[in-house]
């Protein structure tokens, strides 16, 4: 394993830990960002219960793709380890995980309503409605309940696999969100923007958008909006802006 | 009594109260942590009235367990001070007793709703709702009015011992959240947990959870989160996490 | 005139200003706090349009209790200033107000909902809801509108002089909060609570305490919270703590 | 072109982007302000996709405003910039646009629903309701997207052009709010009152001043708001205060 390119990924998903903070995506220690080195076989991830304040480079735990052992680290890492291993089995071009509870898309969690696409904000990252799973059956949580969480965000978009890269992030049923990029800032800005527009939806939902006398967004003005930021015709940002999915 | 202990139980409680401005749990000086010392008989508590920019350990007034009067400290101790006495000697393996007037806690005190269980981060901490007491008598309003308080909480609880362990927390009706904990951080910690799954809730019942097309959480997922944080099967934090109850 | 009473007149009454900001009561310029001296027969009040960042001692403006002329300061005083004077005229007992545009506080001020009594957090400081004012007539806004804003409150209370002292603030319909108290820091702390009660009401309300199946607080317990920090009796607090209304 | 009114107008633009976020206006780099120059021909505008934090005045990209060529500058400017030069050929008095995604305006924009004008606080810089566009159409998102978003604008207040001076701000359809002054800065401070009369009028819509018990406020009120300071008989603030549109 080359120890350069995992010095300078715990240097990312350190800075991005820090970021769940900073962004007000977090109580306590709820929430955590990891980042996966490929070609080395594992990821590096936040410890369990460690304060963003005490939080150093070292504290990190770098965990193997294929079975889940601790590879780096003395201490152990974030419960919902296997929950980001099984995303980044499952997606193979995605390159970082987020989970946070921040308030807004918790609560649609909790409502198990997807978070509807109410304006350019929400097409300019994610393509489609975040989407809400399935609860977990009584035998996924008695057993590889971490795992089963990231397998119901698997099954519900196995139908359409293109989904994961143009909508970058989803809800588990009663719980929260988990998003996900090619790097683990881009995970970590896709949260950022999971809640901003979950809270922006709960105001135009009170506001009375979805009491009959408002349409839908127009598709042209969602498509345009994600494709300018986007794929091959993308012309926001600059060169040493962050990758977005 | 020994000095020593006191000293870091003071050192604690004094962190303690000064978390519940950053974590924005407060309103001028409104609320207070404190710690008890059992060997000592006695508890550490806020004074009156004075600002957390201004609080120091001297500041702390030092109250005996079996009749409150206070044994250390030239400032009047907080005039919740009786209802923290009260709720140590009704259970007695709690350490430390938070009361705040935090935003979202405070509404559904006010609606005489208990803060339902709407999904995992509730879970988390709480085995099941955090109740709301019964309004006070005009008897229990005239006289010990602030240990009736506490009165109010034990006799909602007396039916279910247990319950007091495994949701450390309860809204006295049209007043607010009073938590606790092992120790004075853990009933802080559990005062944060407590404001911010009430925000939540009220968010996810404002999307409509409770209008009769959302069912309850399954509860073999709320059990699986309790008991990954508590009890002997738990698997969260590390070493030097802070304890949960 | 004595110099050394308005010097420290004018650093309380800066420092209240200071206060605006940092409750989160203000956006931009929008709150004003003043002081009054009554021996000297003047008010010490914030200038109009400078930011809380810039605001010296010396930009406070001195103006005369009798005829609203500056007496000293090279600025302008708020455009409120006029209300200011017209409530300290009506209320010979007060020492300073308070104007903000504080979110929630406006919000029942727009709706021309007086903030109910939901809660011990309200009985704490307001002995009864705070009311709002009847709108100004044409003629009340097309000369001397400043002074006739203090003016509908003055006869909304007038019928009642009492509720000045127990209810220290009102809402000016479609306007906004002001509050009193006997100095400046009384009255924009009494500005804290108002908003920080409007907040709590408001989420009460969503929660549907008001939809018919929540009583009101029983008085008892609004009077104990309201006489345990208020009058002869009143037992909150420190000797140095900011004296009540 | 003479370089120093752009140093100036360089600075005061980079301010003015600055207090984007110390405002609470954005998430991530959502937002941007521009200032023109009438003179030279051109505007200073916020680069596409760099944070707030690394910002410098050397990052900002001058546009001609004829063509919308960049004239100075290594960055691409922000992705809106054709609806601001879109605005500043329609509107000749203006000096000023800035563009955010803030919550509350958001919302109403999602919504489809202007900003009404609840009260005084929204009468001060808003002569009437904040307007929201029709939809773009799929040519005018196919095409000039960007100029076309400000062509929305343009629309909607042509059969009013002193609209645009007294009510300076609108909210495109499912996108957000545009705001516009006379400077920079003052383009800045509307986008500010626009978040703000948003959010409080979203809570007095829920305090059901709108179902039908609640007049709206009267005319003579809302004139003096907006008339003592804006125009002729202005008297708010003081001589260095931001100038109003």
């Amino acid at each position: 394993m080359n120890g350069t390119p995992l010095r300078s990924l715990r240097r990312e998903v350190l800075a991005a830990n820090l970021r769940i903070p900073e962004a007000g995506l977090a109580t306590l220690t709820w929430g955590n960002v990891s980042g996966v080195d490929r070609e080395a076989g594992v990821f590096v991830i936040k410890p369990s219960g460690v304060s963003y304040a005490d939080l150093t480079e070292e504290d990190l735990v770098v965990v193997a793709l294929d079975d889940g052992r601790v590879v780096e680290g003395s201490l152990r890492p974030s419960t919902d380890t296997e929950t980001h291993r099984c995303l980044y089995l499952a997606f193979p071009s995605i390159g970082g995980v987020t989970h946070t509870h921040s308030t807004h898309a918790v609560a649609f969690a909790q409502a198990r309503r997807p978070i509807p696409v109410l304006g350019t904000t929400h097409a300019d990252t994610f393509n489609g409605p975040v989407p809400v799973t399935e609860d977990l059956t009584p035998e996924q949580c008695a057993k590889d309940y971490e795992f089963n969480t990231g397998q119901v965000i698997v099954q519900m978009l196995r139908s359409d696999p293109r989904r994961a890269e143009e909508v970058p992030g989803a809800l588990v049923s009663r719980h929260g969100p988990f998003t996900w990029g090619p790097t683990a800032t881009a995970s970590l800005e896709n949260a950022v923007v999971c809640e901003a527009v979950a809270e922006m939806a709960l105001h135009t939902l009170a506001l009375g958008a979805r009491l009959g006398d408002t349409s839908d967004p127009p598709p042209h003005l969602l498509e345009r909006h994600y494709t300018r930021k986007h794929g091959p015709d993308a012309y926001y940002g600059n060169a040493d802006a962050v990758p977005a999915v």
